[in-house]
């Protein structure tokens, strides 16, 4: 089954669509990004967890709903060719854990890019909403990704930890030969967040890192801090590590690097039986980062590349397979990972226009 | 197969919740209507087409799922009788008619109240968010309830008229023996808006109509309005004939009710093969205009209750059927009705929890 998978992550720079061949595994037969335009960029940051008006929301959900079509249009494999498309969308508010409101206790996500817009402009079915299924059943909706990361990197003798470098770095554990239940992910701390802070856009290759000196003194009461020493479950918000942390810390770029790879490599040591880093991410391009994690942890470290898959390409990866479970009436999440009750079948289906109009 | 419709209106009251058996014809099962909290009620209002936070939409689509499963659970049928759900949700903001937006024309509508929180606490597969199906081919997301009036009052020997006397008046225009395109729906005019804004919360029967003095003049001046007598397909607005109109016009309660019954015989006589009208909305509890109704027209005047159908639980006997629709593959608009290029399957499907769970 060839099924299409599109994603606009929180960092809002455009969509990630990849098309894969799904049957016994998930071969990647296209993945490319499509940029938003300036002024939709800036009217979804403008509308995310923030004052707004109701008809702004609307209005913007229908449109990405049609940027989303264009974009897997656009991406060189022919729409006859696409059985299915999973569309995770742009989340515009995101609550994992239950607040009170209205006198009850609610927990809460928003994604928007309207599901029937894309499922209408390209003729195929698509899924998407993938996020509530997984609260509605007391989860926190996130992460996703480690469903893939179990599907991909499961292996009969080996030990791996999927991580991935974003604005904050999480890992997925997968003990050899795992059982659903028995994978564990968490966020580590930060990912490129506090690199990019300090040199934006971002520090090519980790050049600058490489040729500064690590402040020691800085760095160690900065590894002090008990969230990297707490057992998971645990998760970081990117409040944590905005530009108010580095201003407060005044950390150089060779020191918040350090930082990055030693909050990675204390979490990975925690699982000494692990064989195989698999890194993705924006992080995998840092070449200074990746020679750091591999002189910190004893596994081996490589990047999803040698699994077939981009580094950047992985999340879009991820709602091909959850919109292929679905389709198929198995669920697509881990409990384990989000704390739910049960595992669910994600999403919400769209079916499109009828082959058989009419009562 | 049993199925369950909520809706709340724009009237924001609660939520109407109908169950149905469906299979050569419709029975109702169940009929009942859940008030709001004064505070959800409040809370809805303020999000509908107004400035808020992203984070208050989000929180209150989760909250209206939880309300509108325990409607449902609440209604006195047995869960586990029930097949399916299909859940209209709360509009929040609805614009049939594109806008220009960011450089695009954009057509709009967003409701609430989760359905994979419904389908979560229910058990049951739950389709909802049917008006954007719609709309993502061209039409304007409304009327939706032709389609039901079709199913319903399709009659081989009969032409048949189903009019909806809500806060605007609507009808359903059926030939005898109609096919589905050529079924014309549109607005008359006020339903009870005007009636209501003169004599809140609503004139009992049509006692103080009934008492009153009809100003000719007034109504003459009124009924000289163009859109009563253009053709259609037309729709009017709310805010046509909101407090402004009252305050503008001087209107009493005998002038209004007889401008309501009077455009609407004026749309009906549009069509003078018509040998039933049957009426459902609030206006079908007003003795008064249903007596002026019938001393209007050549045709007969009935109600749905007639049909076995509550005069106030039509729409949510339409979102049955339309997940019923749905849920067999086939199409659940008339495109004669919302203007759409084609028929099409409407609304996204939650599954909900997996029998069947894992990868």
């Amino acid at each position: 089954m060839r099924v299409a998978g599109l994603i606009s992550g929180t960092s809002v720079d455009g969509i990630d669509v990849a098309v894969v061949d799904i049957d016994d595994g998930i071969r990647v037969v296209r993945s490319t990004t499509v940029p938003y335009p300036p002024e939709v960029r800036a009217a979804i940051l403008s509308v995310s967890n923030a004052a707004t008006h109701t008809s702004t929301i609307a209005r913007l959900n229908f449109l990405l709903g049609e940027l989303f079509a264009e974009a897997l249009e656009n991406a060189g494999v022919p729409l006859e060719t696409i059985d299915l498309i999973g569309s995770h969308g742009q989340t515009i508010f995101h609550e994992g854990e239950a607040v009170e409101f209205l006198g009850r206790k609610i927990a809460s996500t928003l994604q928007i890019g309207e599901a029937a817009v894309i499922a209408e402009r390209t003729g195929i079915e698509t899924i998407a909403d993938f996020r509530p299924s997984d609260m509605a059943a007391g989860g926190k909706g996130a992460p996703l990704v480690p469903f893939l990361d179990y599907q991909l990197f499961r292996h009969p003798e080996l030990a791996r930890i999927a991580l991935n470098i974003g604005g904050i770095a999480n890992i997925t554990v997968i003990p050899v030969n795992a059982k659903p239940d028995e994978v564990i992910a968490f966020d580590t701390g930060p990912g490129n967040m506090v690199m990019d802070a300090i040199a934006p856009p971002f520090d090519r290759d980790g050049e600058r890192a490489r040729a500064g000196q690590v402040n020691t003194a800085l760095l160690n009461r900065l590894l002090a801090d008990p969230y990297y020493h707490r057992d998971p479950p645990k998760s970081c918000g990117r409040e944590q590590y905005g530009s108010e942390f580095v201003r407060e810390t005044g950390l150089d770029i060779a020191t918040a690097t350090e930082l990055t790879a030693r909050t990675i490599a204390l979490a990975i040591e925690r699982y000494p039986n692990t064989r195989e880093v698999v890194v993705s991410g924006g992080g995998a391009h840092n070449r200074y980062l990746m020679e750091r994690l591999s002189a910190l942890t004893a596994a081996r470290v490589t990047t999803t590349a040698e699994f077939g898959i981009g580094v950047d390409t992985k999340e879009a990866i991820l709602f091909a397979l959850l919109a292929y479970q679905t389709f198929q009436g198995r669920a697509g999440s881990l409990p384990s990972a989000t704390g739910a009750r049960k595992p669910v079948i994600l999403g919400k289906i769209s079916r499109g226009t009828s082959p058989n109009p009419g009562a």
